[in-house]
């Protein structure tokens, strides 16, 4: 049982493992830094502490972000999308997002479009 | 059977689904406009034709973004994250992103967050 706000629980809509993606901007630059997924308890702590909370898939776990690294993020906003399936999360990063040290996990590699 | 060069398929973590979600980011305002998955089928003709394609979930068929609506999303830039189960998709959107008509999915709710 999540202590997330019913008026926000109703409008969620999770995937069949109850998760909702997030898409992690940072709030000044506009550069997308990640993207997470939560469950009602992560996007409750999201919302109340001030600090981004996840659901680690791979850990089944939740995972406080930078609760290990130092690499926090500082929630500014958080906005919910049209069908309520997608969560904006707009925080402070604190270094790197991603975990291999680059500053978001989309550096590393760039698909070839045409032309 | 997707056309899909394998060195790209051969990186791509797919959902039980075979869907990856895709956030669409302007290319130039940094502005987050949407989020949509792609199959590989989705993915070969977003990186092919110039212009973003999807699977929709909800339709259960292909979505040339701006086919009816005349939004189209024309491609600037396709990068993979860190895990290879995220894509972002930087676009020079016309007109609208979001269905409703707002500029993007994230314009209408913002959840009440701490302080």
């Amino acid at each position: 049982m999540s202590s997330l706000a019913p008026d926000i629980a109703d409008r969620l809509k999770r995937t069949a493992d109850g998760l909702v993606p997030a898409v992690v901007q940072q709030h000044d630059t506009g550069e997308v830094l990640m993207l997470g997924w939560m469950d009602d308890e992560a996007l409750h702590r999201t919302l109340t502490t001030g600090r981004a909370t996840y659901w680690s898939r791979s850990r089944q776990e939740y995972w406080l972000k930078g609760e290990t690294s130092g690499h926090v993020q500082w929630v500014k906003e958080v906005r919910l999308d049209c069908d309520g399936d997608t969560l904006l999360v707009k925080v402070d990063q604190e270094g790197a997002a991603c975990h291999t040290g680059d500053r978001t996990c989309f550096d590393a590699v760039e698909l070839p479009t045409r032309g």
